[in-house]
């Protein structure tokens, strides 16, 4: 390519999702990856994390229905789980995705992407010129706590634990947000002796109390993971395979493997921030539609602009930011929504906006109705006994919903309506007329709405 | 109770959610019942027909997943889920509905009730007289279609459908409605050898074409059903154990059970209405706050009024009809949307609003954007391989969304999302900014979002 009109530093979901549309906007597009195509989310996160959890889901659900739960004698199938994520991950090999770039006429340059100056990026011994825009999306990777010893212990990230050939008989996991609570639950489900250690009160600690309380419990009754929580580790050492976790409470942990999942960090190091004048120790930070503040012709989007660190959130920024840089006027409109989220863990957290103890730091004046998920004739069917509990968050001065939370079985696909909700600011006194069909489980948004109402008379 | 406010005639849904609306308001309620409290759905519909479904379309994932797969060596167990069924509809007692009513004071008249004039209903040699209303929710029963031989030959409705004790061992169905579609599968997943008729070209006709097409394909391909479509029964007989069934092309079917799933006819019979001067020969027609037309003391809310035949719609007119009588000023908002309905086949069909054919027929200027329901990630792990379409017709007036149709695995709960969109009136440049969740199925929303950007480009 002789000339390119934006540079793209990094290939996974945003970056491709920019590229491809800036590309099909008329653009010639170069993107820069030194990994694989299609980033973290598809190879060590978002995707084999599914693969590894939905048997353990499935065949729980198979054993609570009476008629299938005979048809069940054995258990999950390791062996086959692990082949079915290597699947999902292409074997690490992004070869499938090249096609699609292909298609679009994108440029893909193999290599270390680095600044050199304004709208300037060397690759290797390569320098490329854009004529109009350069993206950053390098994305994040997994933070190292600092704890003695951790250097010289033999410890896996997210990236280890996703792609595990062979299953550990134990796991000591350092960390009870989502990638914590996922590893363990999946891990558990395929019959490793999990403990999972989270130095505050819960679990989940982003999302409502009750979603965090549930997993932990979940975790402890259903898949004999060991939760310690307000705990922290103070010092790990190795001998062998076997590695010691201490923690601030006393207590020693002996473990096979010990996984950190205690949080992200840019990927800013080697990019040559410093060429541009930019501030390279930490997330990028950008202007409302992606560009970073001082520079018109450099965009961030994705993790490392370290607004949402969520691959959805990650797309649609690049939506943002190639609307942009194709002169389209597109803002960041969900943003101030608040992301929705989806936790696969079992009871599943589906949420989107904010929480009630975000509602009260924000001084709002606000209702909340809350029920039981199960409490419809659907959950006779799925899920049945599943513990969970369906939330809104309503603004007292519009009636619309500012958050929503839904813990339960397979609540995932029940979270959109309320980001449409949300989005589209429709008030509970219109959602009433959004019947639900009988007998789905989406009925809990009549009990919600029944709750509104009886709130008020 | 020796005066009363409201009388309801008819115990289902739509009656339950008048009587305790009502007497939550402070009105005085009987409800008069002449079989079971709680009505056709929970026992003879919605509700013993998805005990029946979920087994078959449970363990058909569970074979499709690897790491489950592997854990499942047997079949449906046919007794287990008949009790399971037997348990969801309480083995036809109602008892369990009683406290219900009682914890609202709601008084339960045993018997058929039947107008004598002017808010005068007669149940037995009982006079009963409503100081402000009376309620005929009734609703439907199966209709018995114009066929020679009908009336001697032991035939199956809904009812014998949903609540036999034993597996039969094959089944002609009449009718590839809803009801038809869903017991083909219930009963093919069970075992039975399974022929369903339906005189028109396709399955479930009120749908898209694609509805009815791949759930046609399903049936023949995953249940073993044989689908005769554009044929007519035109004479039955039984001998013994036998029926046989002639067609109009010539075939004939033998077959140890006759379904009749050939529609609906109201229960209005006996009910007096011409007693107040209404036309009984049919469903009663109603305004739009359900009452029925010329009696400002008289509604009819569910099936009866010929409306929607739907238990969710029926409790939603209900809701209406009981805030009219408490003085609320309540419209039915909902119903010019136009319904949201699942068939619980495989693929499941969840609509909302209008289809395509409706949208020519009122000569509404239209787009439509059609795209793979398994074209996402989420489609990975969840009902991998299934067929099915997303498609929404949206209104090129305003941009929202007139109808929506999702047929695929478990497409249930990802209808209520199209539905407050519809009611919300949130036009697709809005909902493009209601992000579903990576790697959710509902990122069909971003698909169906990206194609109607496509289109206008």
């Amino acid at each position: 390519m002789s000339e390119i009109d934006v540079i793209v530093i990094g290939a996974g979901p945003a970056g491709e999702v920019a590229a491809g549309r800036l590309a099909d906007g008329g653009l010639r597009v170069a993107i820069v990856e030194k990994h694989l195509v299609a980033g973290e989310c598809s190879y060590y996160a978002c995707m084999p994390s599914k693969a590894l959890l939905r048997p353990g889901e499935l065949l729980g659900e198979a054993k609570r229905v009476p008629g299938t739960r005979e048809a069940v004698t054995g258990t999950i199938d390791v062996e086959s789980t692990l082949a079915r994520r290597d699947e999902v991950i292409h074997d690490l090999d992004d070869s499938a995705q090249l096609p699609w770039l292909e298609e679009r006429g994108i440029e893909l340059i193999r290599g270390e992407g680095a600044l050199e100056g304004e709208k300037t990026v060397r690759v290797g011994d390569q320098t490329y010129t854009a004529s109009k825009a350069v993206i950053i999306s390098t994305g994040t990777g997994a933070a190292i706590p600092p704890i003695e010893g951790i250097d010289d212990v033999d410890t896996w990230n997210n990236r280890d634990a996703t792609t595990a050939s062979v299953r550990p008989d134990s796991m000591v996991v350092l960390g009870g947000g989502p990638v914590g609570s996922e590893l363990s639950t999946a891990w558990a489900s395929l019959g490793t002796k999990v403990t999972l250690v989270e130095p505050e009160p819960r679990l989940l600690m982003r999302e409502e109390p009750f979603a965090g309380e549930q997993v932990a419990a979940s975790l402890q009754k259903n898949y004999g993971v060991k939760v310690i929580l307000g705990a922290l580790a103070t010092k790990v050492s190795q001998a062998g395979n076997a590695i010691t976790v201490e923690l601030n409470d006393g207590r020693t942990l002996e473990t096979e493997k010990l996984l950190l999942a205690t949080g992200r960090k840019p990927l800013v190091e080697g990019l040559g921030l410093e060429t541009i004048g930019v501030d390279g120790s930490g997330f990028i930070e950008v202007e409302e539609n992606m560009s970073v503040k001082g520079q018109g012709w450099l965009y961030a989007i994705g993790d490392v602009n370290g607004r949402v660190l969520l691959t959805h959130m990650g797309k649609y920024q690049a939506w943002v930011a190639s609307g942009c840089i194709l002169g389209r006027a597109v803002a960041a409109t969900a943003e101030p929504y608040g992301s929705p989220r989806v936790t696969f863990t079992d009871p599943q957290v589906a949420a989107v906006g904010i929480t009630e103890a975000d509602a009260r730091s924000s001084g709002r004046e606000f209702d909340i109705v809350e029920v039981p998920t199960g409490a419809v004739a659907g959950a006779s069917f799925y899920g049945k006994g599943v513990d969970g509990t369906s939330r809104l968050i309503i603004d007292r001065s519009d009636e619309t919903i500012i958050g929503a939370t839904f813990t339960g079985f397979e609540t995932a696909e029940m979270i959109h309506a309320a980001t449409i909700a949300m989005v589209g600011e429709v008030p509970m006194s219109r959602l009433r007329h959004a019947v639900p069909s009988f007998p789905t489980r989406s009925e809990i948004w009549l009990r919600l709405a029944e709750a509104y109402e009886s709130r008020q008379d």
